[in-house]
This record gives structure tokens, sequence and C-alpha cells, in this order.
């Protein structure tokens, strides 16, 4: 088996000629230039990552990383742990909020287990378990350097098998009961923003355990002082095997040169991880929705991302994964399925007049 | 035939019983409480608009206005007038912008030739020209007040005939040069905000036409002082046909209790002139993309709606309402789909707990 390296250091830059052939497609279809705005952008984009002028969707997945973390027995989490459990198996069962959304954008899930602290034997949930749950951060670095690399590549693995198996189109979700106190403070030790601008209130916290939240993030950073440059350090310090993994997903995704939609607060963290262990594999990765989380937007601008759909969900499960798989949908319908202007009829004359407009500088 | 007033009146107020059942439903669905966010309030908004907690969206159109406005010749379009004509042939064709998404998404087209300054003779528009073209602003005010409450009423009409023949979810689009500019005038006269800050670029004007299309705008309302609190003296003066007929669209929707998406920035004014012709119609309108022209932005602001999706399209056409109907089918599935806490195996004891977190308060 291949190490990290070996990965990180295939993540190619975009195909150029394939995003010029692209944009001189969508200038000489029938509307004015540029007007489809982002929807233009990603076709772009789509075009780049796969060196292909028309990209198909229509098999794409959401791969799940379900672990849990320590930390929780400090109370920071408004859910009891075993809901990772139980919700890893409503995955399986079909009947969560991401199942919902992917049925009805034909999606498929890819159920991981990289963490559950549960025996977990239920069909159709993989079983990657690099241990039952990480360490409690408030007493004990989350896992060893060397479980941060292994959760990572179960990560990049699954990616390459699932686009080995067709899928054109992945995205990056994930089932942790704690995982928003690690998603702040890998957040925190990348950037060095402040704890309380990196932490929420989760699934719905309280305010006194939301202060703990805060407390037990900021003593795990200055007793463990992760080294920003180091992602694997900061993840074994005080990351999660979930975020390793979809950090992993991102960098697998990369390496097979598909698209990786980010989800929420959790996976675009994770998605930062990624872009710090190769800012090449950041490319790949498409944004979705914002996340309500507050976190997130620090994420995003670190990330250099901005979400295409408002819609304050904070659910997490990758649940935004498949909504945003239908926005991508849509910028491969237009370019493959819009008429030209010649196509349209419109002519010559009224084409240069057209095309002539000036392009919006606001 | 009904006249105008006979529908304003018969529209009311959403169901409220309808909603409180949706919203109970959607706390017993196993998730934190609101974590879908918005997607929650549009499947508690739809319940509300139909009585109906399970809302069957599948059977849907983009009605699309076509029309002329005479202000083109004073040169404050990017385009020349024939587009309106040759465009709205394209959309029976189907190779325009909203045709391949609302290919993608399973929508119809309905094209209404409300006002083009041409001879349209092409299956599948449909005739209700009011006049060819409206009069140029900046000489004369567009139409009689009789012409304006007409084409209203087509839209009024269409959309009824629409919900008629089973469509259950109604967007509203447009087709005609020149519109941003008379979009901006109506939003001006019903606003009051001034002009430079209600008008943009259109499709891609220069700067010289630009400033034309600034002063066009001020000239034709210092001289005819539309009255804020008559919308049909509004759209008579310094409005246009398709402005008028897709804000019957919007009363036509509200009074049949079907929702109607708002499209872009002409969409958008129109719901503005719908909502002071009947407040209550507004409830019943939903918007979709925050479009890049500049007036936007005052006009969601005014009627008091938040955009989902956040793509900087400003090709009009109702380009923007397949791609929300995706999003508005995931609020149904999310309603219909989720398995409750119960169906989930989430225990008492742990629902209670995940129950009892706080809402977010920020």
């Amino acid at each position: 088996m291949n190490g990290l390296s070996h990965y990180l250091s295939q993540i190619s830059p975009l195909n150029n000629d394939a995003m010029i052939e692209a944009q001189l497609r969508l200038d000489s279809l029938a509307k004015p230039p540029g007007s489809l705005g982002r929807l233009e952008e990603i076709a772009v984009t789509l075009a780049g990552i796969s060196g292909k002028m028309y990209y198909d969707t229509s098999k794409r997945c959401v791969i799940i990383m379900s672990s849990d973390n320590g930390v929780v027995d400090e109370g920071v989490a408004s859910a009891p742990q075993a809901v990772t459990y139980l919700q890893t198996v409503n995955f399986a069962k079909g009947v969560t909020g991401v199942d919902a959304l992917a049925k009805l954008f034909g999606t498929d899930l890819i159920v991981v287990d990289v963490g559950i602290n549960a025996e977990v034997d239920y069909p159709h949930i993989k079983n990657k378990k690099i241990r039952k749950s990480t360490w409690n951060i408030a007493s004990k670095e989350a896992m060893t350097h060397d479980e941060a690399r292994q959760a990572i590549l179960v990560g990049v693995t699954t990616a390459i098998e699932a686009v080995k198996n067709g899928y054109a189109l992945l995205g990056a979700g994930e089932m942790g009961i704690g995982n928003t106190t690690t998603s702040s403070a890998v957040l925190c030790a990348l950037t060095g923003i402040p704890v309380e601008q990196a932490t929420g209130k989760g699934a719905g916290l309280k305010e006194e355990a939301y202060m703990k939240k805060i407390d037990v993030i900021r003593t795990a950073l200055a007793n463990y002082r992760p080294d920003p440059s180091d992602p694997v350090d900061v993840l074994a310090k005080v990351g999660g095997f979930d975020i390793a993994a979809m950090a992993g997903v991102f960098i697998g995704g990369a390496y097979m040169k598909a698209p990786v939609v980010i989800d929420g607060f959790i996976s675009i963290v994770a998605a930062l991880v990624a872009s710090r262990l190769c800012p090449a594999a950041k490319d790949y990765m498409i944004a979705s929705h914002s996340s309500f989380e507050q976190g997130f937007t620090h994420a995003a601008r670190e990330l250099g991302v901005e979400p295409y759909l408002h819609l304050n969900m904070r659910l997490g499960e990758g649940s935004g994964c498949p909504l945003m798989f239908a926005v991508i949908d849509a910028a491969c319908a237009i370019i493959r399925d819009m008429g030209t202007f010649e196509q349209a009829c419109i002519d010559n004359e009224y084409l240069d007049e057209i095309k002539d407009g000036d392009n919006f500088t606001v």
C-alpha cells in the first residue's frame, strides 16, 4: 500500500487547455457573456478537473465518515455518544436526512466506520475502524501521529475506490457526536483564529456547555501546542478520525481527478486540512452551502471558497452535498444543452453587438 | 371575465393549522430541531399555501412573459430589440438557458407574448399581446392604465389556467430587451430609492449607455410622478407589459393557492408590484437566487425575502426557477421521507436529551 506522501505528490493542477475550451464554448452560447455566473465557473472547473468539456455527473455518492470523540466526556455535545452509532446504522437503513436528499438527487451513500465507539456489524457499513473513539482531548492528545495518517489513508483509499467504481462526483460527510468541538480546535490550530470565533453551539448546546466547549478547546491547544504547519500533528493532537478521513477523501478525489463537494463545518475543516497537506487539492473541491455553525465562515474564507446555497443548515451527515450535486448538474446541462448564438439564429450583426457588451465590473 | 379587484379580494392568508402540523412533523424527525434550516421553513410554507403536509411538486412550470419596451430607442439596452422575438421563439425551440435548466429539473415552459414588437406565429407561444411594445418612457408614459390592468390580468389568468391544468409550482420569468430599465424605474417609483442604486448594467451596458439609462429613468420619474401607492399607475407610467403580466402571475398563483417562485431582478420587481396590490400575495412567493443586477438586493429587502442560491446569475428568462424547484423538492423530500426519532430507534432517554437542546439564538 502506498503512503500518504505518494498520493500528495501525484495531485496535479487543473487542465488549463480544457478550461479554455470550456470557456470558449460557454461564450458561444446564446446568452450575454458570463450571464450564468457561477454556473459557468463550475462548468469550467469541471472541465479543468476532468479534462472533458462534458462531464457526466450521473453516478455520484456521499462518503460518510463515522467516528466517536473522547471529548464528549466533557459534556460538550448536545446528544449522547450512542447517537453516532445509531445514526450510522440509520444511514444504511435509509431513514436519515442525508438519505432523503440523496435519494431525491440520485446519490448513493458510502458509509464508513472509522472509529465508532461500538461493535458495528451492519450491512453496507464499511469497517475501517482505527480504534473505538479518540481519546478525550481534555486529558490526552486525540490520537497518535500514526493513527492520524492511517485515518487520512482510509479516506484516500475510499475515495479512490469510489472513483474506480464509476462515481464521478463525490461528497464528504460525517457523523460523530462531539465533532464540532474537534473541528473548531483544528480550525484554530491551523489558522490561529480565536477559539470563541471558531466555536458554535453544534447541534444545540446550552450556554454553560458552550462555555465549557470553548474552555476545553482553549486548554487543549495551550497544552499540546499543535504545529500549524503540520496538519498531521494538528489532527493527532486535537482532531478526530472523521475529520482525518474526510481530509483523505478530498486528497483521494483530487488524486483521481474527481470533484469533491464540501458539506458543512466539519467537512470544510477537513477540506482545509487537505489543502494544507497539498494546496493543489483545493482546485478539486467545490463548496456547497454555508453552514449555520459560526466557524464555517472563517474556514471558507481561509480556504478561499464561497458557498452557493444559503439554507442555514447545520445537520451534517453530508446532507448539503446532494443539493449541490443538483446545482452541478445544472452547470453541466448549461454547457451541454444550450444552443449557440448560431443555433439560436441570432444574426451575426446582433451577435457582435451583444458580444461587444462590457462585462460587469461591480 | 372577472376584474383585477375580484382576484385581489380572494387571496387568503396561509393555512395556519397546516403550518403547525408541518412544524410538528418536522420536529419529530430524527435530527436536531431546526437543523435543516430554511428547508424546514420552505416545507412549512408549502403546507401553509396548500393546506397539505405533503405537497407534490412534480408537475411545475415557468411562465415566461415576453414583451418589448419602447425605451430601447434611447440606447439603454446592450442587445437589439429583435432579440426579444428571437429568444421567445428559442424558448419554444428548446435551445435557451432556461430550456436547458427546465429540462434538467422536469419543468415545463409556458411562453406568452404579451407585447413583442413583431408578428409572432409560432407553436407553443400563447398570443396575449396587449400591443406591439410599450411607448418610449423618454417621451411618453409606457401604457394606459387600462393596458396595465389588462397586462396584469394576462398573468393572473395564465397562472390560474396553469394551476387548473395541474401545475403545482409556478415560476415567473421574462424576456424583454430593455426591461431592466423599466424594472429599475418601477422599483424607484414604488420605494423611493435613488435611481443609481436601483439601476445596474443589465446584460452588459457600457458606461456611457449606463449613464443614459439612469438619466432616462430619472427624467421619466420626474415628468410623470407615478403614485407609489398605486401600482397600476406606476406600471402604466414607467413599467412594461412583461412586469405587469408577471405581477399577475404572482397574483394568480396566490389566488389559486399555489407557490410562485421569483427569478431575478425583473421578476422580483414584479413580485413587489404584486405585494403592493395585495400584501397577502407575498406569502405565496418563494425567492430563488440573488441576481447580480444591483437593484435586486433593494427589491428583496423591500419585499422581505432572502434568496437561497448565490450564483451571480443575470440571465433572466426565469432561469433561476428550475434550480429553486430542486431546492423546493428537497424540502418536500425531507418532510415526507425522513424517519422520525422513533423510526430511527433513538431511545426516548436520548430523545429527551436531544430535544432539550437550546435552539440557536444567533
